[in-house]
């Protein structure tokens, strides 16, 4: 029997031998390839852990002490060892989250998978243990890349101003976030690293210093005030210790017993202290060890001895038609440059720095940066796409609105992965920027449907230089190409009704379903005629007059409903006084449990056969009204119920 | 004639002799004091930067080179200096916006006024200056205060990276941005301030050292290595050094010779350069430069000479309500505590603090951290009370949604100077809460109309311990009490029509316009119903049947429009099949320029007067349609317009 399957939680753990430990982590990292190749997911960061997480739950006692993971995705370990070892059904509907889930475990704190956040939870969790007179730990591991985020500053700052307030600050220090981190941290961080030791320093200088008089006293003593001076000059923690912070390290993060030592000293310290552990992304599977690219980051189910996919990829992706567009952009105008928020490859713009590496800008996992410095190259007279995970926007809204639009800057920003993602959960899904981006005065919003679409609109999006830009579009494999029949204003016709009962408005990507759920309505004899506005802000001033002309209006969009395109379809003929009855489908405003996109889709209802079916009850209750019309207003004399 | 009329630009200042700066600072002080006093306006902070705006623009050629403010409220002694000396309307219709203005001047960059954005503005410029081979200069002055926000790590982490590009980094250091500045950060610049000067000590140790051998070498030059070390004891501005930005300072920011010198220095550094400046906010006006609390930061018209205002304020402010009722709260619940984000006084903490001093949180400059840390506390046990100004939530829009909302924290938002501000422009109008925030899910959004339901509404709120709640109102005073006469559901009647035509949402302190607006249909035989749902987010069950029993509905907030209530409404009754024409009334979604909040709303047409003639002209067009039934549906046989 394995050490690990006896491994039912923290306790197991404490009660195993030091000398075992090296045995687990072997076992931790075999499970962890053979039971991410079987389902996919995040690999590299998991196999950097594997130490550290046994270290944490070593030392500490979770759930009381709170041991409180940053960027989730490096929480398998912590899943292991916390008593879930059923790994079978990782990211799929039923099975474990890719991510820590408080249902899952009373181990588990953070769920959201955005980067940075993990040092402000700590503030406050910290805060309450003091308010509320708890003992009690709370530890944070961060890493290096995710400390680039303004936020992760933000509570530094507060963390760092209060001495008498214990909290355990663990850099994962792996030199890389998705890519290697960037920035005058990382720098500083790899200074940190190659160091050869103030300790060792010191002792040389008092055995040489003491026995030197200066002006009549030692000088090691005269010199006494420099001594965080001296310090920084050998092992130059400088940068938190001028914060406030106690620092320790840098420690070999694969080395358990040094681990466990440092966590173990920081424990007694009682007030804020960061421990800087170096440490091996992919570290002990051969291939995420030698990928230069980290490709091993997030991975598709594999073979484990190939790396080989299980499931080959059919045709193109979204991202990599934009990669591919923005590299002929690039070409033809030498103005535009390209920024990414530590994701350079994972959003399409690897072969655009290949080819003109002087204007691309990997600004960290900084999406606010990101924006306001976008907002800046534009007034300098370039034009910068922005390219994100749609819900990484949100970080940068204010700075979409009150640095982009109020300045009237051309920048666009490209969304991948919008609408629902799936497997990753609730905070992955790119279910908001249709929505909160409605309110951005002069912002112009583009959801191409299929792949020709998206290399137009990124075009006619760049060529607007006097508001934002967005370009929306979801994961996975573009479908196959859904030409216009037709044009009314700017909007494409996709399919033509035989009778005006209703005007279907598609949203981007969801063409498909849209024109299936026209077909399902045509066999029960209902007329649809389709149209794609192509841009969905501002809407084309034709709208309101052509769903006059029909009995209804649907829309059908792959965004969060509250606030998305059928809201403002429908102000658009409110304000147009088109009082034409509208219906909006679109995704539930819930926070979406994981499971592949179409299960997901399936569950909501952005099926052709829902959405046929919800329309044409609509159509029936709108033809009784017709038929009836005094039962329509139920007046009587008073407003009272 | 005085010296400040004939600069009418920075020419006119570069060619001014320097021993007659000193005289033109004193005249620039007496501008100041005389024009705030007269408009109300931001003193304390431009108070402070005389001397360092007069040296930035005889150094700088602006607009070639780019003088960037930070927070642009200490931008006035810039607008003197570029040709902007008529104040006479400062901040109201058609005068001189109290932010810089592109508008305005060439000289003028960044508008908006939210903090910590002009490092990644300078970043983006010195980008697009080094893509296009520009030689120009780019300075970006900032606040100690607007160093605690994460833009600015996140800029600084990028600009220190960029060892090639120039870029000038002005920290004008007054240890306050509206309150002391808090944190880590502060105390490392209060190091900085202290120290007795790295120089003089390297004077004396190389004269000291240089004669001391250790084993057979000068000391001074086997510790040569350790130079930094050296530096950073003695005049440790280790924190930016180590991040890789060049460091000049501390200089004394009133002495404009001094400002001048390490200016020339900074240009002439091939790279990103750090000159910390100390200043004295509110400086050469008696009354300013002795007040702790801060209270001339920003100022109402006043007398200069006794500081007593001009329009005395009539009757209590939506913030001392907030504020007095926060007290009574934490005495009754120990669990309540309370943050703000550098503003402890303007959002009415004041007491709070005072009463409970281990209860309060200031975090800096930093929503994102004040939302995040609260999902932490609230985590933690304890309930917080996060107090911010309206527009400024929207720096933490991702925070509220994926730390609070999604892990369901029990967490109250209280937004002040929600909907129209006014005076201070695009930026502050706080008219995107109810858009963007009707996405949350769980999120529940109360919107009182007077002091008696401000102080019920938050302890409702605050009862809430599952879900964000947010509470918001308006700027100013607070109005008479508007009683309900009945309610319905959870929504109070604030009125009854006579007749069933119009059911009138009014949201908020906008009762007493509905109200009027209702008023002035009855003289014309229109039936209104008035009520106020007081929570708007989620809306009430029985909406959709009493909205079934009018002719339409009218929206009214104090809101952008996209998004808003009226739209929340409208969907509430698609969903519940009631197709009622609904209307809504609220702020065009535009960035609105700065007037008093009462011209601002009749430009917009929040009016009685337009409110009841737009409902009326739609009830007759409702009236035409029902008589002619046959013209509503202008049907053919194609969808073809």
């Amino acid at each position: 029997m394995s050490l690990l399957e006896n491994i039912r939680g923290p306790r197991d753990l404490k009660a195993l031998p030091p000398e075992r430990l090296g045995e687990l982590a072997v076992e931790i990292r075999e499970f962890l390839v053979q039971a991410v190749a079987r389902t996919g997911g995040h690999l590299g960061p998991n196999l950097g852990v594997v130490e550290l997480a046994v270290a944490l739950h070593r030392v500490f006692d979770s759930p009381a002490d709170r041991i409180l993971w940053d960027t989730g995705h490096q929480s398998y370990v912590h899943k292991i060892l916390t008593g879930r070892q059923d790994f079978s059904k990782l990211r799929r509907k039923g099975g474990l989250s890719g991510y820590p889930s408080r249902a899952e475990s009373e181990h588990d704190v953070i769920e959201n998978s955005h980067a940075s956040t993990v040092l402000g939870w700590a503030d406050g969790l910290a805060k309450a243990n003091q308010v509320l007179g708890r003992q009690d730990h709370v530890v944070a591991v961060i890493g290096d890349g995710a400390l680039t985020g303004g936020m992760a500053w933000e509570a530094l700052n507060n963390i760092a101003a209060a001495k008498d307030r214990p909290l355990i600050i663990v850099v994962n220090d792996n030199e890389r976030s998705y890519a290697p981190t960037i920035g005058g941290l990382a720098n500083h961080l790899a200074t940190l690293r190659t160091t050869d030791g103030y300790e060792r320093f010191l002792a040389w200088g008092k055995q040489v210093l003491q026995q030197t008089p200066v002006v009549g006293k030692p000088l090691y003593e005269s010199l006494h005030g420099a001594k965080k001076g001296f310090k920084d000059a050998f092992a130059p923690q400088g940068m938190f210790e001028d914060l406030g912070l106690k620092y320790l390290g840098p420690i070999d993060g694969h080395d358990v017993a040094a681990v466990e030592s440092a966590l173990r000293r920081a424990r007694r310290f009682h007030g804020p202290v960061l421990v800087h552990c170096l440490t091996e992304k992919g570290r002990g599977y051969a291939f995420a060890e030698r990928d230069e690219a980290d490709r091993f980051h997030a991975v598709g189910a594999m073979d484990p001895l190939t790396c080989e996919p299980l499931t080959p990829s059919s045709g193109p992706k979204w991202t990599s038609v934009f990669g591919n567009e923005m590299v002929r952009i690039g070409a033809e105008r030498p103005e535009v440059v390209a920024i990414t928020a530590a994701m350079l490859q994972p959003v399409g713009l690897e072969k655009f720095a290949k080819a003109f590496p002087r204007r691309v800008y990997d600004v960290g996992i900084a999406e606010q940066h990101a924006a306001v410095s976008a907002a800046g190259l534009a007034t300098g007279g370039l034009h910068p796409v922005v390219a994100v995970y749609a819900t990484f926007l949100n970080r940068a809204f204010d700075q979409v609105l009150m640095d982009v639009a109020l300045h009237k800057c051309g920048v666009t920003f490209v969304l991948d992965r919008a609408g629902v993602t799936g497997d990753d959960g609730a905070s992955h899904n790119g279910m908001w920027d249709m929505s909160i981006l409605q309110v951005v005065p002069g912002l112009r919003i583009a959801a191409p449907r299929d792949a020709d679409q998206l290399r137009a609109q990124l075009r006619e999006a760049i060529d607007v230089d006097d508001a934002p830009t967005v370009v929306r579009f979801p994961k996975e494999t573009v479908g196959e190409a859904l030409p216009a029949i037709d044009r009314i204003g700017g909007m494409d016709v996709l399919h033509r009704g035989d009778r005006p009962d209703v005007l279907m408005i598609s949203v981007g990507a969801l063409g498909s379903v849209s024109l299936a759920a026209a077909a399902l309505l045509r066999e029960r004899g209902v007329g649809v005629t389709v149209v794609d506005p192509r841009w969905v802000k501002p809407l084309d001033a034709e709208l309101p007059a052509l769903a006059a002309r029909h009995r209804m209006v649907a829309v059908i969009e792959d965004n969060g409903r509250a606030g998305g395109v059928g809201s403002a379809v429908a102000q658009a003929l409110r304000d147009a006084e088109t009082d034409v009855p509208v219906r909006d489908f679109g995704i539930p405003q819930q926070f979406l449990a994981h499971a592949k996109r179409g299960e997901v889709l399936a569950d909501i209802g952005l099926t052709p056969a829902e959405i046929a079916g919800r329309i044409g009850a609509t159509l029936a209750r709108l033809t009784a009204d017709e038929q009836h019309p005094d039962e329509r207003h139920r007046s009587d004399d008073t407003a009272r119920s």
